[in-house]
């Protein structure tokens, strides 16, 4: 515990200095080179001057409405320093995957103008015609409104076909009537929806000559600009606290027969003509691109979550000694037991997985997003079924990883002032999110399925599941390097795919028909699902590790592969069933394995520190007791807790009116 | 979503109508028989009384220091009205597992006061000697003091020999003297000692004739009786903000030599004598009594958390619509779809299952406990590690069904309204605290490993262990049934130890000594201790099920058997790896497990509403927007959502503060 002059945790020091590569290049590495690091550092600089940011007192300690206004104070406050440098990157291209705005988790539980830039902008960006983005952009861009994203609704979630709200074209006034026919119709869940936007995209069903067209977006003014006022025929508030996001002011909707002009529909790929005639788009899931954009951003959300917790409990448990195995020598740093650096090392691992995934998958993204605009489709559908599974997968485990960070922080990763509740609160969020997992996963397995039978017909396939192709042939040979698990991974989709195939037909000949034939199967489809995307994650980050790594110096290079084959192993182990079942892989070879997997936590453990004072996380935006960059662990935590208004005075008000009396009673 | 004239969802009247068993039985069943459910319901019925219960704005959004004043405010009402009834039940007796006393979840966030009778008024019971009980029982029972357990420290958790309060002995005055040495000793978690409790027991280190002999429960009082002011030489505050337990009150607590007399110390093992003799315990474990009352407890508690999540998840999931599989049909319950099932009937499952092991660990608990006070100490090493074993997985496998059943319900799940938020704080909590998950798991392993060494020895085994001899004698041949499943995860434990055996002697080969051996080979025998308690968990919830069932109606023995083998079919599949490593199972066999599993599923469908309805939550103990017995889901989320301050006005001060500034500014 203790600290050297400039009070920083002596074990810290002691790591530091073991650390054997260049952690300012590692910095360089994840921010995608120096000039990376140099734009994000600039942004952070410019955030953190904003004094407003500073909370006077600790804001869970806030009521649920003093947490609101303390978030929109800081809120704004921040974003009126950023958005000039925002103005500067307001294309398409701005979203791509970069930690360059992570300051606004400087807001901790979320900004209530979150989905302003998050879903509003980019939807006028995706779903506008030239002339709707020169009237909306602008103003969007600057401010001058504030918008957010309502889709949901009470009774409906991930299935958009089933949304109740109706838009219907009156050809008279040349208007769309926005209607909420029931409750379970009511708009439900659009973060600062509640109080805070003045504007929004509604997606609503479409009717125009009588017919419903399926769901299309409309931009909508809910609240009077100068009087915030909410619109004649509008009802809209908060929807309530939540397990996290607490000042996202999540909020309902309703409209009764509430009209807007014919100009307020989207109207990039579908329209409706002055006279009410509908005029499809070319593809119906262009509608959905926004939601695909945020799936495709989450990967990257869930490498940069997955660091802060890495970071927190990295640090901790390096300042943290416990038990004495040996009686003549002091407690050990708990880094030091192999059962930590079993539950750590993998989320330093999985962050660099998850970010060199993300990045992949932008591309992909931003290619297809490129042919789109050139009338080219044919790249969709496996995009949506990468994006779909990827953005499953990565939320999910990144949750449990998370959670295993926190667990192994014992009772103080139970601490607000750790943090982790609050990174808790966004990795859990996400797996529901834009898609829920099970239906996500199951989108991709239809994909599947169609490739299994294009595999079987010898057919061409598309790159991400070529790999059936080999499998039909032979069986896979186990072979013990990264190489082989990868290959085995994919042996393992392929089984996989095929038992749940087999499983369907099965369902199928018993007669039952194609659908309740898919339910029956769903666990086993939804597991192909999940096998293909590991697949798929693997094999990117071994690729993209070997391309990257050879322009590195030698001793960084070494150590992120060592993560890399940690994260392989880690996975082989873990899915030791599956390898058992589909590859040739044995009891003696497994053993071997684990052993692998023993000397790899050896070989990190020298440089985890140094791993995570790679992410380059500042305190401020850390905003952890337990993993400030000096280790003082102690002394934060102490802090933070004789900053609770309730030991502000020696004794609660609370005991003479409740405990003194009911104490009293007793001896009576 | 049609409801009939009492207002219940047409949903759930049609799932009941569907249930073939009868739920009274059950509901019986899970208390023990006919007298259990009534004295359950006569304490429910006493608590619902007590007017002080309802809050008048939920709690959730009032600040820390309100939430903290509300919680006392209720706590003292409920504990008043309960009292009586809770003194005819003082004996050690009254800590059976039981569903009785589970009103006090009326105070959601916890009780101030919950350690008072959860570990001030046991250790009393299990660690003073009869005078000392004679003294403190009645005031503690009847309230006059209000106590808790001091031991955590704020540098120290599980391991209790480093703990750093001191208790000295003064023989010229007879007293001890407390004191704290460092801000690493500050006690630091215990509930109720914030603004709470004036009593509490702490554990420190005893000295006396110049000999440490190890650590030591004293009664303490902290606070003056009357003014509640902290007395000199003590400094005491709350902790701050957590993940759950809110309104706990966790505390810290530091004396600056503190003197109290010397009968004050806890007597009843270990002992002090007017000269500073010290007299010793005849076990060191017997200190540690109160942790494995509570450890025990946890498994039961576990039980009845699951009861609460599977109920508002099945419930919600009978209700909510969503998705159109078929153009031509309506959308379908999700319960219908199979993976909402694989996701739910587990959860409903596992609460029996514990609930089951809970009871059985109790009467070993209680056997070993009565034999101690005979000065038996045989069992208590088997005792030791089941109860670390079992307090670790079932609390860790709680959690991550709790959060499976929360996900399950989508969005909404993620509400505080649905009750998961709370739920899950309390089984993540009871991951760390009494023993952290991997430090509980390797004493098992200790246990285990000595076992192993007998079983090669051919020497008599403890019975929860004999399946060693047993695996050494031959191979598991596979049996697809559930004794072949239970045999199949024996077969697993005594694998992995049998490994994990084997590294540890490799290591110990390669020239490091023992226990750097047992860390290098950890991660091996942690796993070797999880598959040793799911050996156990299974054996016993099949075991006890074909004991219980007899005696039931055969409709319900049906159903609590196929519940037994899911539960069974379940964690053979998850665990698939291992058993293809340590039995003969084949992947044919595999097909067939999963195929069983599914015509599992299919077959409790119809009876899951009725299944949750037999865990007996009452509405107001449930508190849950989505788990009511009505099932009006989409009224509760509106209805608890208007409840919001925000919400009270239709545009909130923040607007003129800074989100009108904040705009106008881009106009400019």
């Amino acid at each position: 515990m203790a600290n050297d002059s400039k009070g920083v945790n002596a074990d810290l020091i002691k790591e530091r200095k073991k650390c054997n590569f260049d952690v300012q290049e590692l910095i360089h590495f994840i921010d995608g080179g120096e000039q990376g690091t140099k734009d994000r550092r600039e942004v952070e600089e410019l955030a953190l001057q904003v004094k407003e940011v500073n909370d006077e007192i600790p804001e869970e300690y806030l009521s649920h409405m003093g947490k609101y206004q303390n978030a929109v104070r800081k809120a704004t406050a921040l974003i009126d320093v950023l958005k000039d440098h925002a103005l500067k990157h307001s294309s398409f291209d701005a979203y791509r995957p970069t930690n360059m705005y992570r300051v606004q988790s400087l807001v901790q539980q979320q900004m209530p103008l979150l989905l302003h830039m998050g879903m509003f902008v980019p939807t006028i960006i995706g779903q506008a015609s030239p002339d709707q983005q020169a009237e909306w952009l602008p103003k969007a861009l600057s401010m001058q409104i504030i918008g957010t994203y309502a889709q949901t609704e009470l009774g409906h979630g991930t299935f958009l076909r089933g949304l109740e709200t109706t838009a219907t074209y009156d050809p008279n006034t040349e208007e769309f009537v926005l209607h909420t026919p029931s409750l379970t119709a009511y708009k439900w869940w659009p973060g600062g929806l509640g109080q805070t936007a003045n504007h929004c995209i509604v997606v609503a069903q479409l009717y125009t000559k009588g017919q419903c067209h399926g769901v299309h977006p409309f931009i909508v003014q809910i609240r009077d600009s100068e009087t915030h006022m909410p619109l004649p025929g509008i009802k809209v508030g908060e929807i309530g606290p939540k397990l996290g996001y607490q000042t996202a002011n999540n909020g309902f909707l309703a409209f009764d027969n509430f009209r807007i002009p014919r100009d307020n529909m989207l109207m990039k790929n579908a329209q409706v003509q002055k006279d009410g005639t509908y005029i499809k788009a070319k593809s119906e899931k262009l509608t959905y691109g926004t939601m695909m954009l945020i799936r495709v951003m989450i990967v990257t959300d869930m490498a940069y979550e997955l660091s802060r917790a890495a970071t927190i409990a990295i640090r901790y448990s390096a300042v943290r000694h416990q038990s004495q195995p040996k009686p003549d020598q002091p407690e050990p740093q708990i880094l030091d037991y192999v059962t930590q650096q079993h539950k750590l090392f993998i989320a330093i691992a999985t962050s660099h997985a998850y970010r060199l995934t993300g990045n992949w998958l932008w591309s992909t993204y931003s290619q297809v997003t490129h042919d789109l605009d050139k009338g080219k489709l044919d790249h969709l559908p496996e995009l949506h079924a990468l994006s779909c599974c990827l953005k499953a997968v990565c939320s999910y485990d990144s949750t449990l990883i998370v959670e295993r960070c926190r667990l192994a922080c014992g009772g103080h990763g139970y601490m607000t002032s750790s943090n982790f509740p609050v990174i808790y609160g966004v990795t859990a969020a996400a797996i529901t999110l834009e898609g829920e997992y099970s239906v996500l996963l199951l989108q991709t397995a239809r994909y599947l399925v169609k490739a299994w039978e294009q595999a079987r017909e010898g057919k061409v396939m598309t790159p991400t599941v070529s790999y059936m192709v080999h499998f039909i042939k032979n069986r896979l040979k186990w072979a013990n390097r990264p190489e082989g698990i990868i290959a085995s991974f994919q042996a393992v989709a392929a089984g996989k795919t095929k038992a749940a195939y087999d499983a369907l037909q099965k369902y199928k000949k018993a007669g039952n028909d194609y659908e309740d034939s898919w339910n029956l199967a769903s666990v086993q489809l939804a597991n192909a699902s999940e096998a293909h995307c590991r697949a798929i994650i693997c094999e990117v980050l071994w690729k993209e590790m070997q391309r990257l790594t050879p322009t590195l110096s030698p001793a960084l290079a070494k150590v992120l592969l060592q993560l890399a084959e940690l994260y392989l192993v880690y996975w082989a182990l873990e899915k030791s069933g599956d390898l058992l079942e589909y590859s040739s892989i044995s009891s003696k070879d497994l053993t071997l394995l684990r052993q692998r997997y023993e000397e790899l936590l050896a070989a990190i453990r020298p440089n985890a520190v140094g791993l995570v004072d790679g992410f380059d996380i500042r305190d401020q935006i850390l905003n952890s007791t337990l993993g400030a960059y000096d280790g003082r662990v102690y002394e934060r935590l102490m802090d933070e807790a004789l900053k609770s208004p309730l030991n502000q005075k020696p004794v609660d008000e609370s005991f003479h009116k409740y405990l003194k009396p009911f104490m009293q009673k007793s001896k009576l």
